[in-house]
């Protein structure tokens, strides 16, 4: 499926030709070009047409980097970073070619302070082994976008997931980033004080900047204790609406529910399905609540008889560990679960998010949407973040199931867009949202493009991403 | 006190002279140039010396804040933004002159959504005047840094304050801002959705850009139910290592603590003269509980227990209302507390921000650098978000004691850089911290001067601040 947006850039040849011979001299056999590791680095894992990069350096040093930086500054060369590709919209794609760098090899964890909870990682440590690693520290890394996906990566897409309604997203658990900039030279955003009013943010431009201004070479993190008791539950209701008031409640109440997650109830029926449960298919809550013995149940209490008030057919809790796993592993297995509904069919993952107010709201509709179109999409989201994504299953070998495809997701966006919400909580913009964050930006994109230009003159950077420049 | 920092600029009388014109044209009695007017609105509050501007406008609408930005666009001239004047670095001078535009009459609250929990207000509008009138919502605004400054000025100097280590900073409860840039056009920098991965974070980098990069006309808030139960207390200890260790427990343990603050012997001395206490004049931990009931009575229970394991000498609790708005007020007014040890003397406030890990020893440097100077000066500080205050009293009238004041500055803000925190953690640079941001930035203040003069080629907006332009 080639969306109108991923259009193939103009090629530099004689740049990225010059760029290889100078960037094998340097790095030897960090630098590949054979045809399967161009193709590896591709956008691969999304329903976006491939884009494969000239050449892949697999980085073992922020040295590297700045190698790469400097030579394809010199000969106008894209530079595309490349954490475990597990982005969705196109982010990784190589439009007008050049030089991925893949940071599988900068995978080091540089320093744990854990009084400060705090720690400082290479782009290419992963979250889940990030969180291996810090298992005897009594701290974790609570950013859970579900993908086992690098750190580097989700600071760039200023990724969240399941349970950013109590933690936060990256925008909030990034102290500091190193980068290399425009001209080679690494600048670091932020020192590790836990808040600063020293000059532009630069590190909140760089979180969710999709690589378009410079390319990371550490993320500091903030950490958080590992809750003493962890409880959860399945929370049953019979529309859309009800589990939405009993969400908005809980937030608006002040409960710090840790995870709250809507499923729809084709969501239900297919994890049901996938993951050998037998939930009653309906409008669905997975709920967990992180604290001490008495302050998770208090918490569970609190949030049974909202959900009670809301009009909950019922509330299955559990502390035990297993059985939450279960639940949790089934919700993280959702996408696995909604593609097994139709296995011959292609799936395109997007999110929106709204105001939790309209939430109720933009489901029903994008649910009658779905059934008058005749789709098969389930829908589950981080309801209390107004965050929800779709799953379109559709035959991308048939145009017209793409073009109907397309044609649903512009009118998501839109929807989500009129009702003050925003065309990605999570997934970022890539190559498959530019159209909508033109849509919903205005002229605000004329300052994204000042700050780009200023800081990328020659549009090395992940270029034909976010935004065009003219 | 004129800090080496604080140096006249260069002015353009000719364009100042016609943008007056054209202004008293377009606004009337909305621009005011009387001498008294003017000197109301440069920097008075603090050490710095007064350089007032040209003119006042007190804008009534975007469209006034517009009809500036456009003629002072064209006529090259100094545009600065002031709220309520209550920051502390310069932020408000005028060392080019130029046209200050007073807030004080954009004091509407634009829309409450209760349901979503947030607020759009004009930049006018004073933290207290926004809870006062969300009050009977259920709802408020957490960030309290204790002037009752404007919202616009709060976002445009990242506040934080006594509750930011539960609730946040400016930078996490800003969910967007309406601004005029510099071609005279307002732009949005997000939607109320409560998490976004769409494009460059504008929202965080007018967040802290002290009025640099264009002038906020609106901001969106995130606000927070109002706590069913407040409880708080006050705890004593043999020594501030001591103190900081209980600090760094209750947040490694998770322990959701609402504030904990910091005061010093010197500290408590003052606040118990000037608010009637009777505390022991000891390192002294003020705390606050915010919950139900229940949780609110356990979140104390496991701080007095990490306390006691931390060596605290005396934990007095309580949750009567009377009681512990007395010790808020105290310690809201540690302040003119701290002025009143030596009523003749002139007052400097100073911030810094340091990993927590590092807060006991930042803390006892710094005062074992009073006693050798033979200061007096009173340390009180946010000690969960490690941010510390330093009130130097000194003779602004003679040479010597403002030369060993801004000796005594310079060697704090250095010892908070070389431990990996920052030279501000709430205050902002202004004009009396440039050289220090310069310190800790490093190559990373070329980035943060391209982004300047991307979005203001003319340097209009606010210019002698932050940074040197060349």
């Amino acid at each position: 499926m080639a969306l109108k947006d991923v259009v193939a850039g103009k090629r530099n040849e004689e740049g990225i030709a010059s760029a290889l011979a100078v960037l094998k001299q340097q790095l030897g056999d960090r630098l590949q070009t054979g045809q399967a590791f161009r193709e590896q680095h591709g956008h691969t894992t999304t329903y976006l047409t491939l884009q494969a990069p000239d050449g892949v350096v697999f980085a073992e040093s922020a040295d590297d980097v700045k190698a790469v930086v400097k030579v394809c500054s010199q000969y106008k060369v894209p530079v595309i970073p490349f954490g475990t590709g597990s982005s969705l919209e196109g982010q990784v794609n190589a439009p007008s070619g050049g030089i991925c760098i893949d940071f599988s090899r900068m995978n080091r964890i540089i320093e744990v302070n854990a009084e400060d909870l705090d720690v400082t990682v290479e782009p290419g440590v992963t979250r889940e082994d990030l969180n291996v690693y810090l298992r005897d520290t009594g701290l974790f890394f609570p950013i859970d976008p579900g993908a086992n996906a690098s750190i580097g990566g989700m600071a760039s897409t200023r990724a969240s997931g399941t349970n950013a309604v109590r933690y936060g997203t990256m925008k909030d658990n990034v102290l500091a980033v190193t980068a290399v900039v425009t001209n080679g030279e690494e600048i670091r955003t932020a020192r590790r004080a836990r808040k600063s009013s020293a000059g532009y943010d630069l590190t909140r431009l760089f979180v969710g900047a999709e690589g378009t201004l410079g390319v990371i070479t550490s993320v500091t993190l903030r950490l958080q204790g590992i809750p003493e008791k962890i409880a959860g539950g399945v929370c049953t209701f019979d529309s859309i609406k009800a589990a939405c008031d009993a969400v908005i409640m809980t937030i608006q109440m002040g409960v710090p529910v840790a995870r709250i997650e809507l499923l729809d109830e084709v969501q239900v029926r297919a994890c049901n399905a996938y993951s050998g449960l037998n939930y009653a298919e309906k409008p669905t809550l997975f709920v967990e609540f992180h604290g001490t013995e008495e302050t998770a149940a208090l918490q569970s209490q609190q949030f049974a008889e909202i959900a009670a008030e809301c009009g909950s057919i019922d509330f299955r809790w559990t502390s035990d560990a297993a059985e939450r796993n279960k639940l949790w592993k089934a919700r993280h297995d959702a996408y696995w679960a909604s593609r097994a509904l139709a296995p011959h069919l292609d799936g395109l993952s997007t999110d929106v998010c709204v105001p939790i107010s309209r939430l109720a709201d933009c489901v029903v509709e994008t649910q009658l949407d779905i059934q008058e179109n005749g789709f098969l999409a389930p829908i589950v989201g981080h309801a209390g973040d107004g965050n929800f994504h779709v799953l379109i299953l559709f035959d991308g070998k048939d145009a017209e199931s793409v073009a109907k495809t397309e044609a649903f997701v512009a009118r998501l966006n839109r929807r989500a867009i009129a009702m003050d919400g925003t065309c990605t909580g999570e997934h970022g913009i890539g190559q498959g949202k530019m159209s909508f964050l033109a849509e919903e930006a205005g002229n605000a994109l004329d300052v994204m493009r000042a700050i780009k230009m200023s800081l990328d003159p020659d549009n090395i950077f992940n270029p034909g991403k976010l935004f065009r420049l003219v």
